[in-house]
């Protein structure tokens, strides 16, 4: 089986690599230019792909924008992951944790979903296409922040503050779409950090 | 003075009449069918209004549908405002206050707004409209809210946690645009509130 499937594998590698490199620029397109804007031949020229090549792997921008939010957010969370394990078992502050989350909901991957959705809001088809991806990136979001947090979801109210801080760095990502909101952002997180704390049990980082 | 300015009372009545209902027309549109099918034209059409009349109230729909978004974030803040009021000298609990907040992010004015907001992001005529827009509503709204909690800025962390409030309901207001996201919210509006109430030095009400 090896011996058939060798020779194939550097067309597929380059398969692969097209592929992330359609979607790396379909977030882009979306989070500057927008839905109107998004179409595959558009990312297929920032890309540097062709029209035919970027056709063969997504037929509709649908396909290909869906597909991007996917990829985008799989990418940022194993970063996020990445970088929690890299903090080499010391446990991250809860501000850490916060500022992390924060800049997730702020970069272009944000932008380029808020896109996504707004769009589906009015469009039936897409709609019917987004709501479960939504639904995977908000469980997946979720489960990061359980870990990163280390929050014990069976003490009550835990899971409720949990979604809360979620749902608060998404307002943060809305409040940072026009201008830019860091100075106000950073005053509110070392707030929210403080009144989370006792909530979930945790103690704030040895301070001098 | 008066009697030149009275016979032209009701023509003035009659066309702040249709202006008002062009404004909330637009509302509806936008909330329903997105920024792309938001046209004078449309709006006219769904106000029951001439293309003409309409077009003598707002020349192009840049100018119509931040109209609209101002008007609506006025009247819903009186609304709340009056319900406030409503309450005839008893202290809101801070669950209604929470409860309002994000029944008015809910909305299809909130809908209306984001469908702007997120159109502004990748249109730098439309953005410098909507910038000094969004900073008077969002002043409006954290006015109200400070007044509805009774909230004394001047204690370290006040003024951050309303802020929190409010970008957590906007953060709602998102989770709500796809699908009903009711219980979830009613669940963590109850946790938020118990979490808040000691930030403010509120005592939550009395229970029995």
């Amino acid at each position: 089986m090896t011996t058939q499937a060798l020779p194939r594998e550097p067309q597929q590698d380059r398969s692969r690599a097209t592929r992330a490199r359609l979607l790396e620029a379909a977030v882009g397109c979306l989070a500057s230019v927008g839905w109107a804007g998004t179409t595959v031949a558009v990312v297929a020229e920032r890309a540097g792909v062709s029209r035919g090549a970027a056709q063969h792997h997504f037929r509709t921008r649908e396909e290909l924008v869906t597909a991007a939010v996917e990829y985008g957010s799989d990418v940022r969370t194993a970063r996020m992951r990445e970088h929690l394990d890299g903090l080499a078992g010391r446990r991250p502050s809860t501000l850490e944790v916060l500022t992390s989350l924060a800049e997730m909901y702020t970069s272009p991957l944000f932008r380029a979903a808020l896109q996504l959705w707004v769009a589906a809001a009015s469009d039936e088809q897409l709609r019917a296409r987004v709501v479960p991806l939504e639904a995977k990136v908000g469980r997946e979001a979720h489960r990061l922040t359980v870990e990163a947090l280390g929050a014990d979801e069976s003490v009550p109210g835990v899971r409720e503050s949990v979604q809360a801080t979620l749902d608060l760095v998404r307002g943060l990502g809305l409040a940072d779409l026009l201008t830019d909101d860091s100075a106000r952002r950073s005053r509110l997180l070392r707030q929210w950090a403080a009144t989370l704390e006792p909530v979930l049990h945790r103690s704030p980082p040895p301070s001098g």
